[in-house]
């Protein structure tokens, strides 16, 4: 021989379950979760998001609780971690987690059980795939953009080198369970940015379900559970269907759709020192990257206009002072360079049809900043401290 | 919906090629794979083991001048790591290579380049696996063990909390080139060491295999090319086939045919503070579980002996002190964390025929110890520092 060819699939499966108060003792999803293929009590480490455990003073007894209801055996109490973008910022964090499942005798039969929003699942989950090369990971995400996109995907991953997710692996959980009960005590600002994402999904693949959350935008902001557990439930399948069905699950190519709004939104994040929620940057690059499909030629006007008023009515302050500081455009070249390869853009050509480009027109970005800027009520003079206050009262 | 169910494939291609001289002008071969897919210059990072440094002191000015020929981008001066496990053991050297990762604009659509023996490929391979959530990762072998074993594979990893890759990942490479140049410039015992891997593979897949190694053991000693070039070729193609067509490529479940003999292996590495080579450990750990397979009946008199007489015709000394000194025991419970679930260990039905067992006679382990170190000429009472010498000169 001079050359083998090595080929093989690895099949990958997984649940993502809805469910109300997966604590409750009477509530066995997570139990069946966790027994999954033994008979023997599962090993099982919790990882908590600082913030949830503010909100939920009661969370390490409860978890204690269901342990002991359901024979599971926790080997330690549960790991309390920072949420958001500090948890993925610090190594020592990822260090926490990785002592943690040594000390804990995590194996390759065993569970680790994030519960947190979506940067705490990144960080947790990050650690349990490189540990014994990937322990199982159970997501209990806990706020509405972890349950309806960041939870439900296939990756995971820390900031290093100021570069965000730099580290990181596409690492399926063993299972989700995105429980409603979280979402309570969740702040106006947080219950909001996460609808973002929706409307992303529902923007390049499904114009039913965008028009679903124009008819559902009052009870949406009035906190209606039904109208949040319909939108979770749709954009979580839309998500699962793209990843399975788009031809690229672990993103060997260039292509990322559900990207969409994102070069943007991951620039803008960091141009506001992370004052900005992640949910937050998405409504506006989504309503800049609409204007540039609307200025293009490729979107109607109608629809275009559709767009940012729906973003408009979910509190979404369009204008934010970064818009017009100049360092946006940098954006393109990092998403660039994180995709690797040739720049690739999800674009609209209608609302619930995406396309890719592989160039963006610098003059027509820059108009494009200009008249999400120019429109009227668009936030333009709020104070920057409080980006989103003057949604929480629509 | 309740629940979601997700599944789906994804597949894994490489190419396993063996060349002689990869970095000659003339051999295209690294070119090529180097430029799979872009008509742009590659953009490649390149690490080097500082052992085949030492044994190649052109190695980086041969690198330089290749990339030059063939219009690679190489973003820096080879990066120079430590060999073995020194390098997998501290931390340092794994954010060495991320920081030239990231210094150097590696992309998903860039190469890294490792140049080195197992853990050196270990090492890099995880620190690329990582990086961007997996950056594309070339591995050039240089010692018989890494090109007809460890470097075919798809796991990286480094050690962590005192246990041997503790950290890593499954990720296949995207090409691996053996270059039988690199191996004129090993010593005797690392020439020799890497056979035991070939022996392993023969014994539980193999009699036809086994019975070449039996004919070519002389010229192997004689450190004949075109016999090492078939003992490497096959023991590759064994590694690839079992990984394609076992049924489990990432190992979710507890069966590792491929690591027989491993579980002593791995504990008497340990136990002699990495004096003794992985192979020169593995030939021990075969002996063992060829000889407790013996004593519980289920491989025949004559076979045990031909696979003894195999290992002490390549050199390798079956008895060391370790065997004496009641430690090896733990590592059944360590080899059982390691894999998670059951216990599951490969014995030996019939040479070139391996099945498992999912217990192990603590008795029968310790009698299989003494008749091992009762074996005439199996090097008891050799000096421990030269545990190998003797082989040399077989």
């Amino acid at each position: 021989m001079d050359t083998l060819e090595q080929q093989f699939d690895v099949r990958y499966r997984y649940r993502v379950h809805l469910t109300e108060d997966a604590l409750a003792p009477e509530n066995d999803l997570l139990a069946r979760t966790l027994a999954a293929d033994r008979a023997a009590r599962p090993r099982v480490l919790v990882a908590v998001d600082r913030g949830v455990l503010a909100a939920q003073a009661d969370l390490a007894a409860r978890v204690e609780s269901y342990a002991r209801t359901h024979a599971l055996d926790l080997v330690d109490a549960p790991l309390v971690l920072p949420g958001g973008e500090t948890g993925k910022n610090e190594p020592r964090h990822l260090e926490r987690v990785l002592a943690a499942i040594e000390r804990g005798g995590i194996c390759r039969h065993s569970y680790v059980v994030g519960i947190g929003g979506g940067a705490l699942l990144d960080l947790v989950g990050f650690a349990a795939a490189q540990a014994h090369r990937g322990v199982r990971m159970v997501r209990l995400p806990t706020t509405v953009l972890a349950q309806c996109d960041a939870a439900v995907g296939v990756k995971t991953g820390i900031n290093a080198f100021g570069k965000k997710n730099f580290l990181g692996s596409f690492a399926p959980p063993w299972a989700v369970i995105n429980d409603l009960r979280f979402l309570d005590s969740l702040s106006v600002r947080d219950w909001r940015a996460g609808i973002a994402e929706a409307v992303k999904v529902a923007l390049v693949k499904d114009a039913a379900f965008f028009e679903r959350l124009e008819r559902d935008a009052e009870r949406l902001l009035h906190r209606d559970r039904g109208a949040m557990r319909a939108l979770i439930a749709h954009a979580a399948r839309l998500h699962l269907e793209h990843i399975a069905r788009g031809g690229d699950p672990f993103e060997t190519g260039s292509a990322r759709p559900l990207d969409f709004g994102h070069w943007a939104a991951h620039k803008l994040e960091q141009l506001s020192d992370y004052r900005l929620r992640h949910g937050e940057a998405v409504a506006i690059g989504i309503a800049l990257d609409a204007t540039y499909s609307r200025l293009a030629g490729w979107l109607a006007d109608d629809a275009h206009e559709r767009i940012l008023a729906l973003l408009e009515r979910f509190g979404f302050e369009l204008d934010v002072p970064e818009l017009g500081e100049g360092g946006l455009l940098a954006g393109l070249d990092e998403f660039r360079e994180h995709l690797g390869g040739e720049l690739t853009i999800t674009l609209l050509g209608a609302i619930g049809r995406g396309f890719e480009v592989h160039a963006m027109d610098e003059e027509r970005v820059r108009a494009s900043i200009d008249r999400v800027r120019a429109r009227p009520g668009s936030g333009s003079g709020q104070p920057a401290a409080r980006p989103c206050a003057s949604g929480a009262e629509r």
